[in-house]
C-alpha cells in the first residue's frame, strides 16, 4: 500500500502516463512485497521553468 | 508548526478547502500539541489523469 | 482517497498519533468528499536539528 | 531525470531495494522517455505507528 | 546529488526563479559539500487558495 | 512563507545544517521575496541504500 510520487516534466501523453503507472505498480508488487489495492502512483507534472539541475533551469538548458 | 500536504484530484470548491484546512488545523492543534501560527496546511490538487490507484489511472476507474 | 503527508518534530506518542490521523482522516471525509478506504495519512518526523524557522534551527530556538 | 519518491513501511531487505529501484528506473526510461542520468528513486521508510490507512494506524490494523 | 523541493505560492518571474535556483544550488554545494551535477531544485508554485497558515486560507488573509 | 524541502545522504554536522538553512533562508529571502517569518528548511536525512541514482544504490555506487 505504499504511495510513489513522480516529480517529472510536463508533455508526457496520457498513454505514457497509463504504462508507466503500471508499470511502477507492477515493479512495487514484484520487488517490494505490496498488494496494488491502497498502492498509489501519483505524476507531479513540473514546468521546465521550475525545474532546475546544476544550477541550471529546464528552459536555459542546451542539452535536452 | 508543523506542515500538512495534501495530495487528492481537483475539484473541491474554495468552500470545501476553507473548511478542510480549518479542520486538519483544529485537529493538528489538538491532537499533536502544536501551535496554529506557523502551521502550513498545504493542497496540492492532481489531474486524474495524474494518479493511479492499484495501477489503474483515475480516468480509466468505474468505481469512482 | 487523498494523501496526507505530516511533517513535525519527533515526539508524539503512539496515542497522540492514533488520536491525529484519525481526526484528519474524518476531516477529510466530512469536508473533502472523499471514501476512508485507501485514504492515507503519513507522518514523517523530522529532528529539531533537521528543521529550520526563519532561518534558525528547532535546537537553537529559545522559543520553543 | 525525475525524482520519484517512494513512501512505504519499513522492513525491506537491501536486495528488495536494489531490484525495486532498478525495476523503477527501467520503468522510467521505457515508458516516460527520460535518460537514467540524473534520475532519482528515493525511498522514505516509515514505522507503522506513523502511517494510518481509513484512520488506523499500521500498528493497530488486524489484515496486515 | 540532493533533490531540493520548494513549495510557495504562484506568482515569481522565470528571472526570479533563475537567481532563485541557483542561490539555492550554490548553498548547497558550499554549505552540504556536495557536487552540483544531479543536484535539482523543483518549485511547487501553489494557488493561494490551496494554501493555508494559521488555519487561514491565502486568499483570506488580510496580512499578505 | 514557503516550504522548503530538502531530500539528502545522511551525515552532514549539525554546524553544516546550521550554515545551510541560514543560506536556504536567505537565498528565498533575498530572490523569492518572502518573510523568513513562517519560512520554514526541512531536511529529510536518507541512508545510502534508500537512495538509487541512475538505477544504482548509492551503497553500490564507486564514484562517491
Amino acid at each position: 500500500m505504499p504511495v510513489v510520487t513522480i516529480q517529472m516534466w510536463t508533455g508526457r501523453t496520457v498513454e505514457q502516463k497509463r504504462a508507466l503507472t503500471r508499470a511502477i505498480t507492477d515493479a512495487m508488487v514484484t520487488h517490494a512485497d505490496v498488494k496494488p489495492d491502497g498502492l498509489h502512483v501519483i505524476i507531479q507534472e513540473i514546468p521546465k521553468e521550475n525545474w532546475a539541475r546544476a544550477g541550471v533551469l529546464g528552459i536555459d538548458r542546451k542539452d535536452v
